[in-house]
This record gives C-alpha cells, structure tokens and sequence, in this order.
C-alpha cells in the first residue's frame, strides 16, 4: 500500500485536473464572451490547484515523479478523481451543475483542511478555497438564472440536475486513507462536511426555485481503486497525446 | 463607407478574438501544465481585449449590436484581422513565433495608442498595453529556449521564423482609416511603429542566436476588404456554432 498522503492529494489534484479539463473544453466555444471568459478562468483555477496538489504528491511519494509526469504519463486506472468530475460538458446546464455540485463539495472540504497540520498542504488549501469561493458563486448564480429563467432554461437545468445528483452518493465516502490522514490530524473528516454542503446546495436550489432532486444516488465506489467510465480514458488520450508523443522532450 | 474608427476597432478587436481563439486551442493540450496555464491565461487576456474593443465598436457602430453579436454573428468576410493571426497553430514552435511577433506588433501599436484623445479606447490600450508586455517577455523567452536549445528545437523555430516572417510584411500597413484616425488624433500612425517593432524582434532573434529570416514577405492587403485565408472560415464555424444554433437564447 502506498502513502497514504500520496493516495489522498491524488484524490485532490485529480479532481481539479479532470474536471478543469472538462471546462476548458468549453474555452472559445460558449455563446457569450464574458462567459467564455469567466469558464476559461475558473478551468484555469483548477488546473493551477492540480499543478500544486500533482507537485506535491510527487514529493510525498519520493520517486522523482513531478506533476508533469503525474498528470500526463499515468492511465486512466491511475487516477483518483470522482466520477462527476469526468462525465461529458454535456450542455451548458449539466456543466453548471456539475460544476455547482462539485465546487460546493471542495469549498466545505477545503475550508477544514486549511487547519491541516501539514504546512504546505494548508497553503494551497487556502489558496483553493479563496478561488472556489468564487466558483460556487459564479455556479449558483447560473443556477438560478436557469431555475428561474425561461420554459426552457428550466427543464434542462433540472434534468441536468437529477442526471449529477446520482453521482453525489459517494462525494463523502470515508476509507481507510481518509481515516489515517484524519488520524495523523493532516485532513479533516470527509462526512464532517457533508450536512453544510447539503445545506448550501438546498439554499441554491430555493433561490432558483428548483424542487430538490429526486434521484437514488449511485453508491460504487469502484474509482478509488481505478474504475472509471468511459469518459476518463478519452478525456485522458486526449489530454495526454502530446506528452506522449515526445517523451521527456526538453521543449 | 462605415465609421473609421469602428473599422479601426474592428481590426484590433478580431485580431485578438482570432489569435485569442487559436491560443485557447491549446488548452487542455501542452506537454507541461505550467506552460498550459500560461498560454490560457494569454488567451484569456486577448479575448477579454476583443471584447472591450468589440464593445466599444459596437457603441461607435449605433446599430445596437454589443461585442457578442460582432464576434458570433459575423462572417470571415467582415472580419479585419491580419491573417497571421488566423492561421492554424501548427507545433509549438510556430504557435510561440507567431505570439511572439504579433505580440511585439501589438505592443508597439499599444504604446502610442494609450496617448490617444478617445478615453475610453486610450484606456482599454493603457490596460492592453501592460498584459502584452508580458505576453511578448513570454513568448520571446520561448524562443530563445528553442533558438539556444536542441538541434531539433532549433530548427523547428527556425522553419516557423520563416514560414511566419512572409505574413508580416503587411503589419504596418497604413490606409485611409490609419490616416484618418491619425488626423482625428484618435490612433497613432501605424508605420511609425515599426523601427521599435523591428529593433525588439531582432534583440530577440539575436539572443535565440537565429538569423534574420531571409523569407520575402507577402504584400498582399486583402485581408482588409475582408479576403482570408480558408482557415479563418474553420476557426469561425467552430467558434460559433453555439450561438448560431440558439440564436438570441436568454442562457
């Protein structure tokens, strides 16, 4: 087994590299500029906050692998992310939720781990949970203006919402890596922030006048140990081809 | 014949929502997630320039079309953006030589603009100006990397130098418009930016230890009266697609 630390900043930076990839997808593609722009900032958050939590777990595990190395030379059964995050854009309503849902969770968790007793870690925690702030803002807001827009913006953001929610069931999964960092006071519990997300996800859902989701959430829990959709490997090929074509180029 | 000056701010606006567009192609797809980071930020900075400009032409323009209906709702004929900026990215090498000399063209125009009498747009040029200065030291730090690199870098930039250099010859180009704006007092004279332009690109080509590109340029100013080259109307059919297909949406 390996460091426990290693497997749970894996976990973090992961998250923020698949789904920053995801919505850099969106990046000259939307149909407003600002938008576009706004989209293209927050992937930007994402993947810096990847490139620190990939950096450090590069050092914790000790075998000269970088972030570089850890984001484009791993396969998809390497990667630790949560299945949400590597699902398809979808259209614009699905990104938004997944989005809304996603930054919401890493806002209540990074908000304990800036106590982490591990210096650095605390530091990019702090750091993300200054950017994710904004995240979830930005998310909510287009929550509501689809809740409470038109006939239309209506219907997909909730189907889009009942489609993300049956993901959510495994977003506070506690396991044996989680129980030992909590253990050696380097993370907090994950169930602790469970009930103050649920409560900021139905404050948003009010606002925009959405009735809670109603679909049973999806219990596996099979992609901590690698099993991932389909998606990830594409996402992956993708991501990945330009590293791999030129191994260790200097340029 | 339209507004000068909504003709001039078309033709700053479209280069930078064009070479903005080519840059956020990247995204998601560089070698090394630092230098993903930066081009994106690049990219952001030009598409954030394109919409203030396109903004502001369509304020000038009076006919109620806002920077998104300029940048979505136009065909390549009516776009005015020189062609070096629209030409696909090809490798690394030609994606950063390409950056680097309209960059340096942007930053010497820049300069003398922010002493324009139109506020606003002295203004908009005041904050350009500063993200370019960034975006030239960036782009030209790569190039002396390939230059005083590897043989295969080295020759991979030299190949783009030339291939780059035969679209510059119009960079200056000056026509009714830049003399009319130059009466007004509203934009400096254009060819008087080009000794800076050219003593900045050679201190460069000189630290990468390249020679001076030996490739006649191109003369040709069509690109003006709306002739592109083929990839223009590519780049725009993917860029808007989404709001084409959901014309006047409310999300």
């Amino acid at each position: 087994m390996s460091e426990p630390l290693f497997d749970y900043l894996l976990r973090l930076g992961d998250e923020r590299l698949v789904l920053g990839h995801r919505l850099s997808e969106w990046c000259g593609h939307g149909p407003i500029l600002e938008e576009d722009i706004a989209l293209a900032n927050i992937a930007l958050d994402l993947i810096g906050q990847a490139n620190l939590l990939l950096g450090l777990a590069g050092e914790v595990e000790g075998k000269g692998r970088d972030a570089d190395a850890l984001a484009y030379l791993r396969d998809a059964r390497e990667f630790r992310n949560h299945p949400l995050a590597e699902l398809p854009n979808g259209d614009y309503a699905f990104t938004m939720v997944r989005l809304f849902l996603l930054s919401a969770h890493a806002y209540c968790v990074l908000d304990g781990l800036r106590s982490s007793s591990h210096q650095e870690l605390a530091g990019i925690a702090a750091k993300a949970f200054k950017e994710t702030t904004y995240h979830v803002r930005h998310s909510a807001e287009w929550l509501v203006r689809f809740g409470d827009g038109s006939e239309e913006s209506r219907r997909r953001v909730g189907t889009a919402l009942e489609e993300a929610w049956r993901w959510t069931g495994t977003l506070f999964l506690a396991d044996v890596v989680d129980q030992e960092l909590q253990a050696r006071g380097l993370a907090p519990d994950p169930a602790a922030a469970a009930p103050a997300w649920r409560a900021l996800v139905d404050a948003v859902l009010e606002r925009a006048t959405l009735p809670p989701p109603s679909a049973a959430p999806l219990s596996g829990r099979g992609y901590r140990r690698g099993d991932h959709t389909e998606h990830l490997g594409h996402l992956l090929a993708e991501m990945q081809v330009l590293a791999r074509t030129h191994p260790g180029a200097e340029w």
